[in-house]
């Protein structure tokens, strides 16, 4: 197992949920970066649970600690460390919890790969609390992707049957990523808002979960970043996305739709334009041959919906080895891709600014 | 730039269209191991143009020579290095050809990454050619991957408004999945293939071309492979996937079908089965938390269109800076999918190998 | 700037000597192994400063705060990340600092490399103070290898004049190494001890500081553990061993030794004995090949003299950018050697356990 | 088992010394450099035998043949790859070698790890043969290190008992480096060369080897390369340096001396000259807490002697596991430290590469 990743900005992520603390330690920071703590709280408070009731009702304080790595706001090119506490972690004895693996849920195989040793007690090192210091890191790979006059943000796509209608792939202006990239609730038609939360309360008072689609893009990286073969954008930032839980899938620009298109209607063609070479279309989403092509980088990503709900499922009891129904009760986000669009935006800041350096 | 990949299992692929030769070099190959010659000649067949209309009609020998690594048709334990000859090399003074750079294709990105220096004809080291090596590869993990009972195979899901029939999750066998890997022309339901090979002859005869949808499965996997964060199942064949040319979406399980659902309808409950822990279903598509789950790992890939096709495109000349149309003319597949079966299986096998060792 | 090394076992060190706390992330850990706090607790008592006039009399608490990754006493399997609280972090106003740069220290490639944005308060991330994370890692490291039934222990070979009588090549007991791994002062032959300690007494009298070489065995690893070329146990431990600060160069077996030797005379041959393939004699220090050989593994490291002294010193003010006359008061180790010995056998255990898994 | 090295410019290294050829893969060389072949060619010169008595009489043509990389004389910026014929490879029937495992060789250790399917005919990949692709990627190495001014080369400080003196640590000239790195007897004082000749002749007519240490030196980078803990410019070029075979030790500067040494005497001083900060001394080789200080990079390397000798041995047959006397008739280097200056320096030349890049 491994919770390191990166080639030129290694991040090496660690914590459990019921631990001591949770974080990550991020080598290759320039030195001399002033950092807007501002905004990375701001990051760290779209990502926090309790805000309102399409997500979970606990509390956390999420309250980042800088270990090392930052003098006076400004980055030493030190190793930059950074634990978040666990405010919570009077968990009983946990010993007695029932063995009743959760369907959907990382229980069963943890179980086995780890004989019984893992942390169990709210998904241990599984659990999705452990986004928190990747939202802290790529809220700094932000400001440095910002310093080379790059911005990202992302919307949420779709919850269950509502829709945000997409980016206009050749037409995103800094603006709107910037503005996208503040909101505690991502939709770039607002209308499309009040549907989402309509949609996700109807799961969450059944006692179900919904599942949903996040859009990212970047504009104003240079044309030519990445390579083809094992060193293509779409493989990295593959790699950083998967890191987040609950993600099943991420296509570039029109992804899927590809399979059912002609070459004739998808290819992006070339004009000039003030003199530059330019993107007609952008249906690779801004890669060509695993490098940045100048058009907008473009992906979105599959969520599933929140294996925990309150809903009878069939099961498993690891000890007796006999079938067992269970009731997951307590506060969970009956959609995880509300929160989770922080989380997209800092893996995809992470990925992006690792090719950059 | 990096053409090498892998942690345990690494591959280090090399060459350009119309150099010298393509090959790669494979290290960390346990020694000791009798290669089947025939299964990998036979990979290689099913991948080389020139077999029917819904390939190029280009003929390539593809014949591997083996470098290093094996002696008596046994692995040594030393780094395996193959290489295979560019049989039609003469191809011209390119340095004369026009600069309208290819839609779709890699021509613009590489020709600012690289200065104008990258070899350009037919694609350089961006041609899809350089699959071949890749495909080698493949077939030696197929053989180690199978002596520790694993099996994979893949079919073409998608060819535009041609679809085969999918696996059923939760019963995938060895045997289906060995008859898919030996196929030319892989799908599940042979009546497929005859309405898919329409399907590329009508985009054939217009000088387009068409996407398709690649979808693979392995069974035999133990559970507790991979793991969370940066070290998932998900990643790690993401990341060798996405080396395979014109694929722009990987999804894992129900994939991107999850944002539409609720968790009571796909959450992958668990029952005793024989006495042992089995899912019930398979949304997840064999990865939990990361991890296997035991049930078969089944993923899809998009890909795009063949980017090279007859119709006229507009382009610009990088030379004059003007616009310019492109007609491009040649034998190209009018659909990749159908070839890349075996290197996504390739690149599957390699990945998973790469996590068992 | 990388603080991450291995492939196995992976570690990430972060911290500075006057910041929050200096830690580290230990990720690939097996789950379930019991961890002996006693013991790590010595070897941290062995690495750390105040006990006696050979090494300096500052007093640092060092008592590493664990975050995550352990529960029970026992690993979960997840990253184990732990900290060191630096208790005494009121270093005045450090801007007003002299910018002279001392030397022999990092100061002056840091200050450039940094662009003056480093912490320099007490060396920073460069500080020695960066090897007490080492020393726990690697106390986690020796348990693992116990298990395995490898021992390893290191000892003090030379101080300026001053040399201990090195050991027997061909026969090494886990006893000795046992005994060696548990003492403070790490010499084969008591006499040696005050001998030492006179000569680091005779430059600590004169504001000076001497050099020194350490010596370090391991014993029980099996045949055939590392390879060639560029994954030889000799790289592997010397990517390791100079990440402890003041080390200079490393040797394995005879080292330098065999410059000056001939073949027939340090080849070592091989006899049968109880059954079993032996080696005669071990000049090549358990390395051949680049793999283990089955003898003990024997390498040995050369330590600057402490570069902190009392003596003035010719330097360059960084700000004036005129030549300054530097002495450098306050309480620093007249010889690192000392002190440096659980840290050699820290940064080899976890090479040998990165090679091992 | 790994032949894969580097972070920026990846090596990855193939090929069985009487396999069908040895080579190297280079990935992550910048497009558009010119390649001087002349000098590549005089560097493969320098490394390859049979040109006197001081190597061994075996003819080996050595001719690199460019696989893909290189197009009109230039690096395209894809990986470069290249194959070096084995041109006599009949080698009988070898199964029936005896199975009397040479000692100080890689025999016995690669038997064991291997399982007896390693190719075992001259060594195979464990073959000193497989340094020739390693001075090939050295060469280029060094061209593109010349053009960001920088200059390497490397001397034989000692062969037995003749010594040649070392270099004037803060003297060291461009064109010093460049006329040894030219010479194919490489020494300062051309006096040494014969002594150490005689010495090489005394030690071959005994049927005997002799050790030896090279010592290399780089002058022109820059203040700042490399960094701490894991990231040392020793340990970098330790670790490919120790990919070498029969290298045994590596120190900077100083190195073991320091252990002798006080810190007054050995220290590195600073003064302003001609407006910059220099150093006064260099006794630390160029690197200062991991990084470059700004004053030339010195090195040495412990060559071990030949192990193959004619002299008898005592040896094991592993098949009859009996005692046997082992007496290596054949043509082999008496003292490797002659031929392995080239290869030091590509090694050197590659580790700076990859820290510069």
């Amino acid at each position: 197992m491994s919770s390191m990743i990166g080639n030129n900005i290694k991040l090496s992520v660690f914590g459990e949920s019921h631990g001591e603390a949770i974080g990550c330690v991020i080598d290759g920071l320039p030195a001399g970066t002033e950092l807007d703590f501002d905004k990375i709280n701001s990051e760290m408070a779209r990502r926090a649970p309790g805000r309102d009731k399409a997500s979970t009702p606990r509390k956390e304080a999420d309250a980042p600690e800088i270990i090392s790595g930052i003098l006076d706001g400004k980055t030493t090119g030190a190793p930059l460390a950074v634990i978040i506490r666990n405010s919570n972690t009077k968990s009983g004895d946990y010993k007695n919890l029932e063995a009743v693996v959760r369907p959907s849920h990382s229980d069963y195989p943890a179980f086995v790969k780890f004989g019984g040793n893992n942390d169990i007690r709210g998904g241990g090192h599984f659990s999705a609390r452990l986004t928190a210091p990747i939202v802290f890191a790529g809220a700094i790979a932000k400001q440095l992707l910002a310093e080379k006059g790059i911005t990202l943000g992302a919307h949420i796509k779709r919850i269950g049957s509502v829709s945000d209608e997409g980016f206009d792939y050749n037409n995103i202006s800094a603006e709107l990523l910037s503005a996208l990239s503040s909101k505690s609730f991502s939709v770039i038609n607002e209308s499309a808002q009040e549907r989402m939360r309509a949609e996700i309360e109807k799961y969450r008072l059944e006692g179900n979960s919904v599942g949903g689609e996040i859009e990212c893009a970047a504009i104003g990286l240079p044309v030519g970043i990445g390579g083809n073969i094992f060193d293509t954008v779409e493989g990295k930032i593959s790699s950083f996305v998967f890191g987040v839980p609950a993600v099943k899938g991420i296509q570039f620009g029109l992804g899927f739709g590809f399979a059912q298109q002609n070459g004739a209607a998808v290819n992006d063609g070339y004009e000039i334009k003030d003199g530059k070479v330019s993107l007609i279309s952008n249906n690779n989403g801004g890669v060509l041959g695993g490098m940045t092509s100048g058009a907008p980088i473009v992906f979105s990503v599959a969520m599933k919906p929140t294996p925990s709900i309150a809903t009878p499922q069939k099961s498993v009891n690891l000890k007796t080895m006999q079938n067992e129904e269970l009731v997951i009760n307590g506060r969970h986000d009956p959609c995880v891709a509300v929160r989770a669009v922080p989380v997209i935006e800092a893996a995809a800041a992470l990925a992006i600014l690792d090719l950059m350096m």
